[in-house]
């Protein structure tokens, strides 16, 4: 019912509805809707109670709210389930123990804050509360893990479009799964995968977005989209909007589209036509970075003309 | 104290030993003693006690007792944590969850039977009690997602091995995991893995041999050893066999020496040179099966003459 309140509050935002419209309409007493408004102001809704006029939403809470998440949602697989913490480890330790129990593909897992973020190869990912986005999909594409890599570009290519289409930030990727901002970082992703040779159980699609995180609190290197456009930034609208985009791009990629998604990097890329060096555990590439192929994998020329397909490593591009 | 007991028996098979002996050589009372040889008899050890002769040690129960199998075994690796259970949903499913639980490589699960065995491609693994042996490793190799097959490769080598060196079984191999014997399945390996893009967290290693099971209570076109061989086989010998052989290719799997075990793994295939029909979801593509690459994909020619390398799939051999 409160949920209906909200909904009822937010179609009428321009003007103060009447306890009695709203009794009407969604057939309970003035009483309880009163108390219901006493619950929704004390979760962070700012509701103004006008005698005579009625009630009129002012403002919802700055936090990560399913409501405010699913609420006109044009996404149909991203976000059908939506489970929100103040605080965890990692969203994508718990996604994953929610795919393990069977949680359906577009689950999301949200965090105010994480206290164990993760990176890539073991890398921590700074996720202090306060503005950041942190969180992780459940999917269950029908791939092997060779083709993993696939979802990892399909993430950061809708995290750089939302940047630029919504927010005209030249945002641009590093291969494989960095969106920089003027050599800085503002998203990272881990894609986590259980997966047998012959194919994924599922995939755990996990993204962190500095949207107002303060840059003092991150790493050296870090930027965040309020600090870009000096203004605080909606986290739920960036968030639907990434929702759209990744559910777009994921239905490409499962009607085996990919030559489009790697039409999307190679002009997102920053990483393509440079000199760079390769580093992966022990050994180092250094040479052209020339394409991806169909699996995600970076090609790059060493300087004896051999081609290497990459799919994992540290990329650093040799000015 | 009970397994000390148990090794100091184990060392003097041959002949009766005295609770006097015991008490001097382990420093325990001769009430003690007696006191563990009931425990020992109730566990399903055979333990004569002759007045004035003292003990000695007829038989071992039939169950896969972790200090049966840690008895004298080579491996260092493989084994080093054993659980052993009498039943369980799958041993996969416990190696998994002790893996995230940071349990080291090499931990073994065993069980005497599995309710919910799996194989391939979400497949039932038949797990009924009396004479199998279902088990499964944990392993943390320092490879990639795609190079996932060479685990399952060289599990398939390593029991094809030790039924021929020891049990003078002609097992052959048909790609990419079964052990058959005359046209019948005597193993089965399922390799599950939990991953990122750039590197393997951990892979569940999970072997089904019919070492004494019954053949009418496996699927069609199943054998045994003991069907075979027409005689029952310790399993726990078979195992510490196999663990061992394990260990060893897993080191020369480790130290990059992956054409060595490519190697023996040609001489052991059934598919190799065979015309074949692989079929993966919903593509099929038959022809000459030519060898397998170095991520342990099966390389098939078509009849266009073109080569597919194919990492998962169903391999059916033409006649």
């Amino acid at each position: 019912m409160e949920k209906k309140i909200l909904e009822f509050l937010k179609e009428n935002k321009e003007n103060f509805i009447s306890g009695e419209e709203i009794s009407r309409n969604l057939k309970v007493s003035r009483t309880a809707i009163w108390k219901h408004i006493q619950n929704l102001k004390e979760n962070g809704y700012e509701i103004i109670a006008q005698p005579h006029y009625g009630y009129r939403l002012n403002g919802v809470p700055d936090r990560l709210l399913p409501e405010e998440i699913s609420y006109r949602l044009k996404a149909k697989i991203m976000g059908k389930r939506i489970f929100s913490y103040v605080t965890t480890t990692s969203t994508n330790d718990v996604a994953y123990m929610l795919a393990e129990q069977s949680m359906p593909e577009g689950t999301l897992v949200l965090s105010e804050k994480q206290t164990n973020g993760r990176g890539r190869m073991g890398r921590t990912w700074a996720s202090p509360a306060k503005g950041g986005l942190y969180f992780s999909l459940i999917l269950r594409p029908r791939i092997t893990p060779t083709e993993a890599g696939k979802i990892t570009l399909m993430a950061s290519i809708c995290t750089a479009k939302v940047l630029r289409d919504n927010y005209g930030i030249e945002a641009v990727i590093k291969w494989p799964n960095d969106v920089y901002v003027n050599q800085d970082k503002i998203c990272g992703i881990l894609t986590e995968m259980n997966a047998e040779q012959d194919g994924i159980n599922f995939i755990i699609l996990g993204i962190g977005v500095n949207v107002n995180t303060d840059p003092l609190k991150l790493p050296k290197g870090s930027t965040s989209l309020k600090h870009i456009l000096n203004k605080k930034i909606n986290r739920i609208e960036f968030l639907k909007k990434l929702l759209c985009e990744l559910e777009l791009y994921y239905i490409k990629l499962k009607n085996l589209k990919f030559e489009e998604i790697i039409t999307d990097w190679r002009d997102l890329s920053v990483t393509l036509g440079r000199r760079i060096k390769v580093k992966w555990r022990s050994s180092i590439i250094e040479g052209q970075a020339m394409d991806i192929d169909s699996s995600g994998a970076l090609i790059v020329r060493d300087d004896f003309g051999f081609l290497h397909h990459i799919l994992s490593g540290d990329v650093r591009i040799i000015k």
